[in-house]
């Protein structure tokens, strides 16, 4: 039995999401079809996280088992032919028997994309959320270094989620700004559903003069969720990169 | 009588190039399309320069006549809803009756994006020409420099033009390299059928050591096509600003 682990980019507009499910067109079934049919059997893809649907990942980690001997360098070549152009395997590698990647995960970077524009750029319509006005840049970013460190975050978390725990620790929360685009880098050990979406949002809310830089820790101590911003569309979201 | 400019950006994919055409979904039938149900009267848009299909623009411009005393900043409002995604109207203004948008040109910029990869990148698909090996940016750069300044560039035509004269003025092409993507950007007085992407083939054959910077202004002033590079893929170029 080997333990493989890949990495896949994806553009997720037009898929259900990462996960599996009897109706709707997902990533993981896509890739799971694609393998089995280059390994002539079928498998069980775990990934780090499942995103939802229209989120995008340049580095989704998934690890499944397998008998079949294929070297690692082949596996993307015959997988990216039918998974071609939206979702392609970047790497893959062989490792220990017990790595999971979704449990064995100890980071996690997301990036939320704006650009401030009164018309739409069709250009990065899939990939980019617009905002009709400029925002405020420098108080976004002193609103963000409050999210940093370990927090109870179920103020920042969709209905739905069923984690055993809502403290979470976020290493770096980073605010780019180049022309009229705005990434919002989010860095942290895991995240509930819909976090980064709704940290996202309460940024955004910085940025339009509609919450203070310094009213976030109020915020995230309310663990009141209405107090957050909004949750912003899953179209500006890409799942950046995974680390173990 | 009212003469409009429009500033147009666009993802070209899946679109039959600019010019309207019999057969085929084109960027010019659409936003003349859009424009009608706004005006309430037919009109007829002369861009900068027709892109050929598949090319992107950023900053396309068009002007078009009319009688219509609607408010510039109104006209993308109506306009965008029925072109989007695709599709947008940046700007609207009104000019001199004797502007044209392709013959008051003093400017314009391409820029053809590439990046260097085994394995595709889904998130840069449409808009991206991929190569499979590390280039060598050095030369690259080196070698743009040779095409800067006024040349006879017949050899980075295809066949099928019928330009008057095939000198050009180029006056700035500027290699830029951030982790795995190489953009070209080619300023010039104006360009030739194709010219761009056969700059950018030649160039990726310098990149790729096929040819070397030095032999760029002997391949020039040969005036052979079949010493240029090759003619890249129309998905990898984007029309970024047009200047009057």
């Amino acid at each position: 039995m080997r333990n493989l682990v890949i990495v896949i980019e994806y553009d997720g507009s037009g898929f259900c999401g990462w996960q599996s499910q009897k109706n709707g067109i997902t990533i993981q079934d896509q890739v799971q079809k694609a393998l089995k049919s280059v390994l002539n059997e079928d498998v069980i893809l775990t990934a780090s996280g499942r995103t939802d649907e229209g989120v995008h990942a340049k580095g989704q980690v998934a690890n499944f088992y397998t008998e079949n001997p294929i070297k690692c360098y082949k596996l993307p070549l015959g997988a990216n032919l039918l998974l071609a152009p939206k979702i392609a395997i970047k790497e893959c590698y062989e490792t220990d028997l017990n790595f999971n990647a979704r449990k064995s995960a100890v980071k996690k970077t997301y990036c939320y994309r704006i650009y401030m524009s009164a018309t739409p750029s069709p250009l990065r319509d899939r990939t980019y959320f617009q905002t009709y006005r400029q925002l405020d840049i420098k108080k976004m970013k002193e609103a963000a270094t409050y999210f940093i460190g370990i927090h109870d975050f179920v103020g920042f978390m969709a209905t739905g989620s069923n984690s055993f725990t809502t403290i979470r620790e976020i290493y770096s929360c980073e605010i780019i700004n180049i022309g009229d685009s705005v990434e919002i880098y989010v860095c942290g050990n895991a995240f509930l559903y819909n976090m980064v979406r709704i940290i996202a949002g309460t940024l955004l809310a910085v940025g339009q003069n509609r919450i203070k830089p310094n009213e976030i820790s109020a915020i995230i101590e309310s663990k009141d969720r209405k107090r957050a911003g909004k949750t912003l569309l899953a179209k500006g979201l890409t799942l950046e990169s995974v680390e173990y």
